[in-house]
């Protein structure tokens, strides 16, 4: 590793915001999408979360070039009450409805103490841990869901019919540090059995099935059959709660109403997010809940003399703090995909510039 | 069992209701309460689930009688914005307090869109179940968290630091028979724990473990020891969530600061409760969310070509149904417990009552 890193060292996160900018502005998506994606995939890459980072951006512009997303979009709040509004994300990126919809659901907090939105027509939004972060930095404490395109079973299902529709939640730390919780309701998300392929390694048992209810542990497999709910019936539960907020609620597609991001580059996804802001100064002052909850931190870090209870959330901001210090390095899927892309398009490679300056 | 069912035979949920208000109202119980908490415990048993009914009716009187549950108390709600409001309990019963927070935050959507409501200084409120069903009866989804007495470990941690701190989603359905979905974030429930002892079952590996951190599998042993949170990480990152939610942003005990039922019978919980409901007809007419959500379901239900995939809440229907029609089997616990209870105080045994009438 140590001899590749050479030609492919750390890169700033300033200078691949600018890189991805330009590669998605030239590739067709307009101003304001660009720089809301390109915020969110660097910020991935920031905390470490690499596959919902510029692993995706190849698919991204086939589907802007192909018109699964569409750009220039333009996206309509409908309020439905002084703390409820619906989006109509007009089939455009959504990392980019996300953001919008919580910006929406903080400045309702703000004015009434709870903003609730839902969003339709939408696309994958990537981690929902980027917008509740977004939200902890303004003093409130949220959740946000998606659905997705069916891989996951019910409990004692045979069929996929949920998406692994994350459930996110995120509470601020006087830090600055938010508390960021970012689950997939399925026993693997999608990108754990991708990066399961990529390095070749069998999954548990449990975590997914083919079509005749048996156990799958190759995850090259696992496309040929589904995912399982995380424990059983409480995932089950877990995963109905978002595809009823996400999908029956917000006019979004459901189940199999939602499309994937790979098999039709043409169709728009049509997800559905749902997402509630709480403006925590409505309880209490901002410094009581901080001090409130670092109590409870402290109660947690102390039930483990003998090693470390990481909080949700922790691992990333370490990285975070690492990766805007040192650099990021991409993975190499990643790394392999931007060299491509930049290959086809006569771009210089980023890292490659940033080294030759160096 | 047919032998014995002829002493203890099936009773009516009327006559339950019956016994549960005069007992509580003999022992010190004031009507506000008494009202709520046997409706709650009546309907846990239709709903057949045991562990939240009658059987708690000796800890519930002796706490009563040694002022752990206050009667009368005098909750009082301080409204922090049109759609978040604020309920001290007044150390009264949970049951009441969960029913009192959830009536308000349902009239509070009804004008607003949303209710949410923060009890603090509360007790241990029963199945959270009880109050999505009441929501869901009025067009509403909700979402019902509470905390409690620490029993389950932090992800990595060996020391309890949280409650099973359950966490309900409740949806309504055209035919009355509302989606509820409860689940303890722990591995196990504790009332779970119970009916093991109560069985002589050992415990599955990964529900529970000892002070060292080794597994514990038998169910007798969990109190020296701690619940795991559900599916490692994930229960863990609920856990604190419902933790956050209900102990620190509504002024309630957090983790060790809330009180077991059973230590010291004198000692209020100070359990903290967190409700939110939202007003379906805000999002769409409640006829179209049916309709789309009997749509998810007939894709849940089918996605099992030789079996039937559950919802969650079906069983508990069927066992209303049941229930309503040939009258509640107590469980033999329960009954046992009651029996006691009225030889104490020289009450009719309900059933005994109801078979001399027959």
């Amino acid at each position: 590793m140590g001899e590749a890193m050479t030609t492919a060292g750390p890169i700033s996160h300033e200078r691949l915001l600018e890189f991805c900018l330009t590669l998605l502005a030239t590739n067709g998506v307009d101003r304001s999408q660009a720089q809301e994606v390109a915020e969110n995939l660097v910020w991935s890459e920031l905390v470490g979360r690499e596959n919902f980072g510029l692993i995706r951006l190849p698919v991204y512009l086939d589907r802007v070039a192909q018109g699964g997303l569409k750009c220039p979009c333009t996206p309509v709040f409908e309020d439905k009450s002084p703390n409820i509004s619906i989006l109509d994300a007009d089939n455009g990126f959504g990392q980019y409805a996300g953001k919008l919809a919580m910006q929406k659901a903080v400045l309702m907090a703000r004015e009434s103490g709870t903003g609730t939105v839902g969003v339709r027509r939408s696309n994958f939004f990537g981690t929902g841990a980027f917008f509740v972060n977004h939200a902890a930095h303004e003093g409130m404490i949220s959740l946000v869901m998606s659905n997705s395109f069916p891989k996951v079973v019910a409990h004692g299902g045979l069929k996929p019919v949920f998406g692994t529709n994350p459930l996110a939640f995120g509470a601020p730390r006087e830090n600055g540090e938010s508390l960021m919780f970012d689950m997939a309701t399925s026993a693997l998300a999608g990108s754990t059995v991708r990066e399961h392929i990529a390095k070749d390694l069998p999954l548990p048992e449990g975590m997914a099935i083919d079509k005749k209810g048996e156990a799958i542990t190759d995850p090259a497999r696992v496309k040929e059959g589904s995912l399982q709910p995380v424990a059983g019936a409480k995932g089950y539960g877990l995963a109905l709660l978002v595809e009823i907020f996400a999908g029956v609620l917000t006019g979004a597609g459901i189940s199999g109403g939602v499309a994937s991001m790979y098999n039709d580059l043409s169709k728009p996804g049509d997800n559905g997010h749902f997402v509630i802001a709480i403006d925590i100064s409505r309880f209490m002052a901002i410094k009581e809940f901080y001090m409130r909850l670092e109590g409870l931190i402290a109660t947690i870090k102390a039930s483990q003399p003998q090693g470390e209870v990481l909080l949700p959330g922790e691992i990333r901001w370490r990285q975070y703090r690492k990766n805007k210090k040192d650099g990021i390095r991409l993975g190499p899927v990643t790394r392999q995909a931007v060299e491509k892309i930049c290959d086809q398009q006569s771009l210089a490679v980023p890292w490659q510039a940033a080294m030759s300056r160096a």
